[in-house]
């Protein structure tokens, strides 16, 4: 059992979570915009990260006008948001991540959860969304994790999970999340607050650098998006009704 | 309208087809033998290639007794099996692919359209299926073109299919083709093949360089597979209801 649930075999509702503190460094954009939304929708405070401390709390007072008055969200920097999540995702363009990583390096204490969201497509460098370059670790979570503290529990999820799909709270979810870590607690921990976001399920997609593969695959589906002229093309992963933890 | 039918807004029955002579080099592996079963029910003459003339007319038997008497399969040596085919589709191993185009190059003229459906898996090279290698073109797509005449018509697809699946004929596909190609028509044309299988949906998933997408992605489903102790996850697209080409 991990955190996030008082009882896990109980109904999920506010009753029976733990309210856990999260962090969603890059809170303001679209992606963890909508993370914060549902998260704190699944009961949890959210603690949107900023550059702006102002923009972050201007950002959790619009999330608290669209949740209503009992949703727990504040907004501050992204070191005091990384230092108060006891899980902290990630949620920023590539061309801005290591910046932010190394920024917020030493309010990540070793074993915290880090999740890191990045794509790294080609617009990092001016090129086309469709496009991805390569990090030189492999991925943009290989390349996040070498600037934290090595006991850092690194997972890399959410990359082909649109934004806007997030945001918008009464719309079912779609598509599956690809989660990947070399840590099998922390991808189950997440996997659990994935599972507390209606309909969103997660597959088990391999160890940290399957990330490799998981990133560039939001340059696939912004090519399918631009080939059809759509918003929010995404995967649903077929061969089994249930996800979730292997072996479960 | 593209080859394969008579009538475009008709039935889809052996009646309205137009018997299309299809190369599928590698036919006798688990993907080529899939896709010979389901192009050859659909009502075309399935060409199985092999290095082997022997292996290759061997398997085509094996295949019209799963088919019954009434499918048109025969097999023939990869460059014959090239030659006749309107379309040729090409299912081999990444190790072994660049020396199948050598072979058949000659046999592969200028407007011919081929499907290449190869994944550059690490196997390749002695290491995991559930990692890639990378082309130095790219994509194994890429890599193929530039050993065939200029003015073949390079659509890469079918990487995420299992050919178990394929074989199955009593079990609907619930995966979807991804098809990738800098040609229209070229993908139009075998976006017609795939419509012709029952229950198999094809996405449009841009120019023939995200091939180096797509391709990657075998090697996803094959870590997921690893995880969940399966064999044929697959992806759905969603987003839309109706894939297919765009625009229609």
């Amino acid at each position: 059992m991990g955190p996030g649930r008082v009882d896990p075999a109980g109904p999920l509702s506010s009753a029976t979570l733990c309210r856990m503190d999260i962090s969603v460094i890059g809170g303001t954009g679209e992606e963890g915009f909508g993370l914060t939304l549902r998260l704190a929708r699944a009961g949890h405070h959210a603690i949107i990260g900023s550059r702006s401390e102002e923009k972050g709390s201007t950002t959790a007072q619009k999330a608290v006008e669209i949740l209503g008055g009992d949703a727990k969200v504040s907004g501050t920097t992204n070191e005091l948001s990384a230092e108060r999540g006891e899980v902290v995702f990630v949620t920023v363009p590539y061309a801005g991540q290591a910046d932010i990583y190394r920024a917020i390096k030493d309010h990540v204490v070793a074993g915290k959860i880090v999740v890191d969201c990045t794509s790294p497509l080609a617009t990092a460098v001016g090129g086309r969304a469709w496009h991805v370059i390569r990090p030189w670790h492999g991925s943009a979570a290989e390349a996040a994790k070498v600037l934290l503290d090595p006991g850092v529990r690194m997972v890399a999820a959410f990359h082909t999970i649109s934004g806007e799909q997030l945001q918008d709270l009464e719309r079912p979810m779609e598509s599956d999340v690809f989660v990947c870590s070399s840590d099998k607690e922390a991808k189950a921990t997440v996997g659990e607050l994935i599972d507390q976001i209606p309909n969103l399920r997660w597959v088990d997609a391999g160890d940290l650098s399957m990330a490799r593969i998981a990133e560039t695959m939001t340059a696939l589906l912004i090519s399918v998006n631009r080939a059809y002229k759509i918003h929010d093309a995404g995967f649903r992963v077929t061969g089994r009704d249930v996800w979730g933890r292997p072996g479960v």
